[in-house]
């Protein structure tokens, strides 16, 4: 859940990051830019700033604002209506992000995260600025904001968000606004 | 046909306007940039500098800088392997761009093209930072820079340039090199 001030509070702290970067967004963009809390409740933990520039039924891209150590949660995109589910690449454009999927872990992995074990992937993929990773479908992956935040974008087949899993069954991955 | 020095110079080039525009390449993307003369050996003219970021059976994405003026020239991406064609989303970044596309010719427009009748396409969108345009498949369009040159985004389904179908018959997509 979030406020109506939190959220606009967010996003004029994700248009500040954009127009840092250089990166141009319409003033309709900036007025829409989706603040997701995954109704954890705990935006500068768990969340993430999405400004998403297309998504047809074939292909979608976004431009996502991470504030410092920000988690974007476990999570998977399954097969659906005959495709394999979701494809992503991950492009890091300012900023660290700690990127992880499923496979070998690595021994001393950078992210710091809730000790509540919903974080079960833990190959991590370091991504600094030109950097990029591409998520197969039906793949768990999780990432982490360094200390500085970053700038990711991503690139990939149609945005589905209804259809995501996530790996903490606490997670709503729409966000809800309070009353007040 | 471009000489190795040309193409060299043409990179360089390409890598400052990205620089200069705060976007992060790696070193290999930087050796790596694309430069089309679309076999008009006219790159000035008639030419793209292209950082592709991925290239799926799924998903495209790409970076393109664009010298003053310089020209994409008229083209469609017909049906292929059961898909209606590669389909594109624009988006400017920097500079101004003006698109053209099927439809209602524009009374004024912006561009200035060669008087060789290879442009046919006359509707114009014109694109200024943040701007953006989704070509739908099979339909012709091209673009041209504005004075000061612009960096352009591309989204898309799979990038099969091979497929392209120019509307000047001495178009040839893969550039070529001359031993020079």
């Amino acid at each position: 859940m979030l406020s109506r001030k939190e959220l606009a509070e967010a996003q004029e702290r994700a248009a500040e990051i954009f127009a840092e970067a250089g990166i141009a967004l319409t003033g309709a963009e900036r007025s829409a830019i989706e603040i997701a809390d995954f109704g954890l409740s705990k935006l500068a933990e768990t969340g993430l700033e999405i400004v998403v520039y297309v998504n047809t039924q074939r292909v979608a891209a976004k431009e996502i604002a991470m504030f410092p150590r920000q988690i974007c949660p476990e999570h998977r995109h399954p097969p659906y209506d005959g495709t394999p589910g979701k494809e992503e690449t991950f492009r890091c454009r300012t900023g660290t992000v700690y990127m992880y999927t499923e496979g070998e872990p690595t021994p001393h992995p950078h992210a710091r995260v809730p000790a509540d074990g919903t974080f079960t992937a833990w190959r991590e993929i370091v991504l600094r600025p030109g950097d990029q990773y591409t998520v197969p479908p039906n793949t768990l992956h999780w990432f982490q904001a360094g200390d500085e935040g970053a700038i990711v974008s991503e690139f990939s087949t149609q945005s589905r968000d209804d259809l995501d899993i996530f790996s903490d069954p606490r997670i709503e991955r729409a966000t809800r606004l309070t009353d007040g």
